[in-house]
């Protein structure tokens, strides 16, 4: 809708919810007109909560997860087995991880893969944290867990290299040879055969395992 | 996703983005994680925006229109043909018809349609003003520019019946008989006329006017 607004304060508003992402003016004049009808308290409720999240949120100084103070609540539980790593792309995989109940391991969250197309290097990621992580020692094994793209791939095997370098899987730490592992890939769970594409067929055929296992 | 957030002030963010009609908890996370990685100054921005709209913009108090000040841009237009008020809706409405640039009188905003499976009813809208607005004078027509759905359709009755009752349409008013006209139905541009449904078919029909007029 190329619409001149009848309110300077209401365009403002819609110009503002219009740059989220996935967010069309249709959209963002609906919303606005939506809080328009909310009591000035609701309203006031949701701006303080996106600006005190944007002032408030830390990033976890162990594995970079999303938290409100200097270490998050994986990073600090005590119960939590430290010896396992498992490294993500951001914020929503941890969630995800967290869901299956299947893993009581630590994180490392990357913030993204390495993307030449977006600009994104591997200095832009927290890769050198996570080799030094590994260097001083306590961790058996580092569980790669990005997204089965080209881009998570030259990120698995770049992180792959760098711990290499450093010699930590080659039983340079007192824990001896780190484990690199990465998670399985395969026809996933309720699909079916004939609507798989051939990429993930061939894959889930290559690493077969034994049955029973 | 039934997440558990690592951060509390994050959850709350979501929360209240989760709050807004049509945003489901994954978009309320993706769209507070977008502001997260935005400055500080944007993310005060969108919210300043916000509730700058929500304290500041008013009513017309003419057409009920949203405006900056007490009588709306179209209202106090003074090459805008007062004596034709079109009805419609909202907001919304108001701007679909100006990008029709067709259109040259003023409006007037119901804030809705009866709905009693709502609980609106007519003392919820600016029915009672309309009437106020016709008996006062000026105007010589009266547009009804509603949803051609089973609330727009009573809605109309109702608003006819009430000028009706107060013989505005009997020639009351120094204007003489004030027309209440309807907005056109039948097939819309570049609609097909195989998937037109037949009740819109069936009132295109019956509609119909001679050709070349």
């Amino acid at each position: 809708m190329n619409a001149r607004y009848s309110s300077l304060l209401l365009e403002k508003a819609v110009t503002e919810i219009n740059r989220l992402p996935g967010i069309g003016s249709k959209t963002a004049l609906r919303l606005a007109l939506h809080l328009l009808r909310q009591d000035e308290g609701r309203v006031e409720a949701l701006a303080e909560s996106l600006v005190n999240m944007r002032q408030g949120v830390q990033y976890c100084q162990v594995c970079h997860n999303i938290c409100d103070e200097e270490r998050c609540e994986i990073c600090s539980n005590p119960s939590r087995d430290s010896s396992i790593v498992c490294v993500v792309e951001d914020v929503q995989d941890v969630m995800a991880i967290e869901n299956t109940m299947q893993y009581r391991g630590l994180y490392h969250v990357l913030g993204g893969v390495i993307s030449p197309m977006d600009g994104i290097g591997p200095s832009d990621l927290q890769i050198e944290s996570l080799v030094e992580r590994v260097k001083k020692g306590g961790v058996e094994e580092v569980i790669l867990a990005l997204s089965p793209t080209m881009e998570g791939d030259t990120t698995n095997y770049y992180i792959y290299r760098k711990l290499e370098d450093t010699g930590v899987n080659q039983g340079s730490t007192a824990e001896g040879k780190v484990k690199v592992t990465v998670i399985a890939r395969g026809i996933a769970q309720n699909d079916e055969l004939q609507y798989t594409d051939e990429v993930t067929l061939g894959r889930a055929l290559a690493g077969r395992v034994p049955y029973g296992k």
